[in-house]
């Protein structure tokens, strides 16, 4: 069983309402039979998908409806009942769940598809549609989702939005702040607030929605979203490269965007260990072995002809002069059918099972017990500096240290992972991750958001004007805190 | 003389301060010999590039640091003086002159290059910097800006952040809420907000920076960007083709958006009447001529042979089905330079004389008396419409009516000249053109901002709960009003 959050970090309930048999019989009448009371089907919606918070929420609603989002909210403000959006529940810092017994409003049944636009590639959907989901529905018609991440087949897009979600593709197609284009917002009043434009451009006065863009539902619950979807690449490849050391990582990264350009959409790196845990936990084996680290490279273009003689070029060059020991690539479709026949050939491993080493890092970490997670931005030149720091400093006192991210986009995942949860193991590894991660003027949390478990450390890496600026919009915009409270933002002072 | 905007608007001036003699003497102290108040020299800051609008500021204050422009706010906002925040003053709403005695706060002298990072290309700069110049520098390093326009001569960094501008190079860089990284920005009350991340991600707490950018100075005063800079393309190819009909138009667009794919990074489109006065008014001739409809095609790539051998098989499969009836290529840099030696052998113009047809337009607008100007994103199989719509309805009680703008982005540019400004033509054209816009759910504002000339029409684009919530957060960040007043939003109600 989980420790309940409240005990492990001592947070003190704030006096919001408590449901009673009266506020159940209201919710009812709006959402009937959407309205999960039993203990046992409200328990896992309680726990996050790492299994390190653990709320007592006795209430799960799933309107369908922004009207019933909207009637939901106006009540639980005038009731002052405490409110935990929840999309896919994969996020990774407790900001899903509740701390106590908040009232839990997810978004499962929030999963239509409003309308696509074929020429301009712009989809707007409910916030519940699971992002794999969009992203084959986009396949069929010629396009993609914008963002792709390991969890892509439960979470929620309403949630990837609320947490402005990062992942795989974001060196290709840019940051969330540039794609969505429009928000469909309830507030904490149960106002709806319609910024759920569908235009590439809009300079009409400021733009709200990016408040609601990584504000973890602590602001509005965002229940449609507008986004701007890139053509479906014609040509896609894969490599999976080793390399001697952390520096020729880097100078490989330099060599392949010189080299591969405007086709290049993503460059992932990982350690030795990684590798080691996920052919442990997952049996997955890996078609490259024997080097400290690991990169994975995918290019996404229109012409396959042209992609394929970029890679092979830069792979020749990456090769002849050391910069890579080993590699494997899997091309386009016809070759990757082709592999499926003679998995075996090194050369012609399918793209998925590379990506699946990548992606599934996460999950082979969840085999090892309890895993500190650490998702941090730093100057791409001290990226893997942090790792060798944090395993010199624990010694024995970790199972594994490892580290693998999106280098280039200048983030770290740094796992560490123990058998069990020990605060003397915690207390090694923080403030002290944070204070280094500061000195070097990085972020401390680059993709993850704050949720619960991070909020307190957020002055490593804001001023406190801003920190203090960011409680005024919230006091502005959710008076009562209602809103996924204890999520975000320290206490006021 | 052009009609002073108090006058012709018939606005009211809010009960500010007025400026006297021991104002002047404080603020020379905090910067001496940058406080200009001599009637001649102010008399530039206060009208606009467009001669539209004139305020009469009597004074013009050029801050060189941060701590100055602090200094300034905190003393403007004890005495309850307005202020205008002005960077190179190219703006076309009327957002960057005074419309009263606003104290100008003129960026000019905070031009300095604070670092740039040749790993990660994040450059930071002060506001003052001027678009052009710090393309020029990037360039020498491999680098470019994330945005180009044709005010690239004069207009400031900080200008362009604080009105969002749009411009040529967003289809393929996408949108300034993804390139800006992050600012400072002084407060109304001369508090400094640090948002100065040099972080491609980062997820602590709200992204206070995003409101800031399009608030047309009326939140803060933008003193320095942090900004994400794309490697310098290796090979950047144009072409100028002419269409029979706009939807010839159109279907080259999607043409050349499959053949192009990944390289294409512009696709502007003007009618005949914008080459005719670009002809008439600036003496540039053309070399494609007798279309109705013109197309600027930019590609930009890292392997000149490919991103060559793509084009040509596009421009091979538009003439051969007829989408455009005539052309002509300025291809890679020796091409280019080899062209200024036979300009008139027609296939070998120089890139740079095909951008100019398109980005004087404007400029060639201006000679023709007054221009009603018109920035409106709609669905772009509707872009065109609206022109022939306009043109049917004035009738010969315009000069002309001319229709361009960047079509990949959904967005046109419609203006509308006259000898000079008539009362009774703004009333033919407004509301009329603002209608229309919002019956196809378009933006009355794509990317020019809403300034003074604008504001009143932002419930034809947003809803009212968003305008009321936009009020209360200049209510909040500037209770006395003090920051660019009569701009970008309506009077409170």
């Amino acid at each position: 069983e989980v420790v309940r959050t409240c005990e492990r970090y001592a947070v003190r309930r704030r006096p919001f309402g408590r449901v009673g048999p009266s506020d159940v019989e209201f919710l009812e009448g709006v959402m009937p039979g959407r309205v999960v009371a039993g203990e046992e089907e409200v328990k896992a919606f309680n726990v996050d998908w790492l299994r390190s918070v653990r709320g007592c929420s006795q209430l799960v609603l799933k309107p369908q409806t922004t009207a019933e989002v909207s009637q939901v909210l106006r009540y639980c403000h005038e009731r002052n009942l405490a409110v935990t959006p929840q999309g896919g529940n994969t996020g990774l810092v407790g900001g899903s769940v509740p701390v106590f017994d908040e009232i839990i409003l997810s978004t499962a049944l929030m999963n239509h598809i409003i309308s696509f636009d074929k020429v301009s590639g712009i989809l707007v959907c409910q916030a519940g549609c699971v992002l794999e989901r969009l992203n084959e529905y986009l396949e069929e018609q010629g396009f993609i989702m914008p963002l792709d991440l390991g969890a892509k087949g439960s979470c929620h897009i309403g949630g990837n939005v609320a947490t402005n979600a990062g992942g795989l593709r974001l060196l290709r197609y840019g940051s969330l702040r540039g794609t969505v284009l429009g928000l469909e917002v309830v507030l904490a009043d149960g106002s709806v607030l319609d910024c759920l434009a569908s235009l590439r451009k809009d300079n009409t006065g400021y733009d709200l929605k990016q408040l609601f863009i990584g504000s973890e539902g602590t602001l509005g619950v965002i229940t449609a979203v507008s986004i701007l979807c890139p053509q479906k690449p014609r040509a896609v490849n894969v490599a999976f490269l080793g390399c001697r050391s952390f520096a020729k990582v880097l100078e490989t990264f330099t060599t392949c965007r010189a080299m591969l350009g405007e086709i290049l959409s993503a460059y992932e790196f990982m350690d030795e260990k990684c590798m080691e845990l996920v052919e442990r936990h997952l049996k997955l084996s890996s078609p490259v072995t024997g080097s400290p680290f690991y990169v994975l490279i995918e290019t996404s273009g229109s012409n396959s002809t042209h992609d394929e003689e970029k890679l092979t070029n830069f792979l020749e060059q990456a090769s002849a002069s050391g910069l890579v020991t080993d590699g494997t690539v899997a091309t386009d479709e016809k070759k990757i059918k082709a592999s499926q026949r003679c998995l075996s050939h090194k050369s012609l491993w399918h793209g998925f099972l590379l990506w699946g080493l990548r992606e599934r890092i996460t999950e082979a970490l969840t085999h090892e017990g309890y895993v500190y997670k650490y998702d941090i931005s730093l100057p791409v030149g001290k990226l893997y500096d942090l790792v060798t720091a944090m395993r010199a400093r624990l010694g024995q006192s970790a199972k594994n240290v490892v580290g693998y991210g999106h280098l280039g986009d200048g983030n770290l995942h740094l796992n560490i992972t123990a058998e069990s949860y020990s605060p003397s193991l915690l207390e090694a590894i923080e403030p002290f991750v944070y204070e280094w991660t500061a000195s070097c003027h990085g972020s401390i949390s680059a993709e993850h958001g704050l949720g619960f478990k991070k909020k307190q450390f957020i002055h490593y890496s804001k001023a406190s004007e801003a920190v203090a600026l960011m409680q005024r919009f919230k006091a502005m915009l959710d008076p009562k805190g209602i809103l996924n409270p204890y999520k975000t933002l320290p206490e006021s002072s």
